[in-house]
């Protein structure tokens, strides 16, 4: 039974991520996770016409790579989930046009890869398939001319506002591991609410999305009986550098030891670039947190370096109309556990 | 296991829809699905102050009453899978701000609730959660505002075009079956993939998605070893009158017999208006194939007026922007083989 809590399901098959790959722009290969990424863009724009296409290039290119490095064929692949910022999950639907992989999209805003990650897993865990490849992407321009203004206005931000990373991430998840020394299982989950915590600035995303991370946290920990020392790494996806330390305040608040926030607890979108990088709040987008758990984290628990990570995207759920109708921001975030397990 | 063949998974535990709900608007409420629906709109603004906050209070109606229907409590509904067609999924996501159940978003555009189906499903079947709600919706005037033209411009529209349905339907998938007499059970499905026929204008959406159709539907007869009339009813989602045609044409060109073909297969657009209703080609959005399958085909099949029926959502993936750099309209198309029976 896969039913572990009331909001958390597990998984008694234990779906291996076989492959991975986490693919940055320009900007990211120039912050902390660049010795991450298995590749970055040279520039914006990767050789397309518009930075739309570009953006469905790098979803496309991640794919790709993942599915050759999973040693699988594209006809053993029976699904693909995926989905990323832009209107219609465009950048998704047009990669998934040139794959020929039954195809279904995902949309959480920035919880996007999470999201993807809990319905691939649960489609290998109960064997309704053998591989699935799931991902999510976001582009700065695409995002930033969609949600905010035109590039060329080259309005200013409040030092609140994040920065949408140009990255993508993807994962194939499969029933059978590989001939690698140590796997890497999705153990279990937390589906996450929508919580609004009445914030209405779109330059306030971090803030907007750090209740709806504690509830999912909590919530997880209390399904799983675990303490947060249970893990080596906990990680949300994007609430930047101002909201990782709301993130931190909230989870005292709510009577978890200091001490162990600390030693474990970062944030996706505050590790992705140095404060240098003009980038006020740090990083978010769908990208952010996939690129990192596809790339940092993945790569660090196939080497044994983190054998317990808790993963949890982030969403800021306002629509391109919704603040001018006068409504705040919901916020959305999902948890999924993984494991690193030596062979041996 | 529930892997049938290449693109269809098989459901082993039998998944129970124990409720649905089907909301129409007014001029649906003048079609000849009127006796069909649960309740329709008087007017298109159901008391708010956008046809947004509109559209997002017919889904939370819609999933309020299955809910209620189902005899369940909020707290019992392991999950909540949704999607429309505003950007952001904002009818879905404000909804879902309301619900306080752990919610993941959907998009397939008119795809979405034959996709919401088969994930709700799977994690029904595959025991990862009890009782899960999933539901679709769309809105003529949310719709026509964000894709074509502002409502107050009063643009003419070609006879290949579609009129946006104002309808939303909702479905709990449970574990566990009702006292009722006749039971509906989800008992296979084909996730579909992407197929772009080349056709770039999005007043022809119907025959744009008519390839993705006809790919899903033969791949589910193949995977399944059936003919088409192992079914009673055959639908796709909204093709409309025109796509419809196509439809049949491109079926008994694959070899399909024309008698069995016209004996069961219709189509959600070309059945929930009358041509004298100024709508073109016929009915499309989320909502028509929600509704229609969430209050005609279900309460057939409860009523054992209908035995087997195999439902397909289909979507059009452009986006709002995607025309505008050339691109051309990217279809899909998801089916759900769903029985009716007797408990004895």
């Amino acid at each position: 039974m896969g039913n572990l809590g009331k909001q958390t399901i597990s998984f008694p098959n234990k779906p291996y991520i076989i492959s991975a790959y986490s693919l940055g722009g320009k900007k990211e290969s120039e912050g902390p996770l660049r010795d991450w990424f298995d590749d970055c863009l040279r520039d914006d724009i990767y050789g397309e016409a518009t930075w739309e296409k570009a953006e469905s290039k790098m979803l496309k290119t991640a794919v790709t790579e993942t599915v050759r490095r999973s040693g699988k064929g594209l006809d053993e692949v029976g699904a693909m989930l995926s989905g990323d910022l832009l209107n219609q999950l465009m950048s998704s639907s047009f990669m998934a046009r040139d794959m020929r992989i039954p195809f279904l999209g995902m949309y959480g805003a920035c919880s996007t890869m999470t999201e993807s990650l809990i319905m691939g897993s649960v489609l290998v865990d109960g064997r309704y398939s053998n591989n699935v490849i799931i991902g999510a992407s976001s582009h700065y321009c695409t995002a930033e001319r969609q949600f905010r203004m035109p590039l060329e206005h080259g309005n200013q931000r409040p030092p609140s506002a994040q920065w949408t990373a140009t990255a993508a991430g993807t994962m194939m998840i499969s029933s059978e591991s590989t001939n690698e020394d140590i796997d890497v299982i999705v153990e279990s989950a937390t589906i996450g609410k929508v919580i609004d915590a009445g914030i209405k600035s779109a330059n306030k995303m971090g803030s907007a999305m750090t209740p709806a991370a504690v509830d999912t946290l909590l919530n997880h920990l209390e399904d799983t009986n675990r303490n947060l020392d249970y893990y080596d790494i906990v990680l949300t996806g994007d609430l930047g550098f101002t909201g990782r330390e709301i993130m931190k305040d909230l989870l005292q608040d709510a009577g978890l030891d200091k001490k162990a926030i600390d030693e474990r607890y970062d944030d996706c979108g505050a590790m992705i670039y140095k404060p240098e990088q003009d980038v006020h709040s740090g990083g978010s987008g769908c990208g952010c947190s996939a690129s990192t758990f596809a790339g940092y984290v993945y790569k660090k628990m196939k080497r044994g370096e983190i054998k317990r990570a808790l993963i949890m995207s982030t969403g800021a759920l306002l629509s391109t109309i919704s603040p001018f109708q006068g409504e705040s921001i919901p916020g959305i975030a999902h948890a999924v556990s993984l494991q690193s397990r030596p062979k041996n």
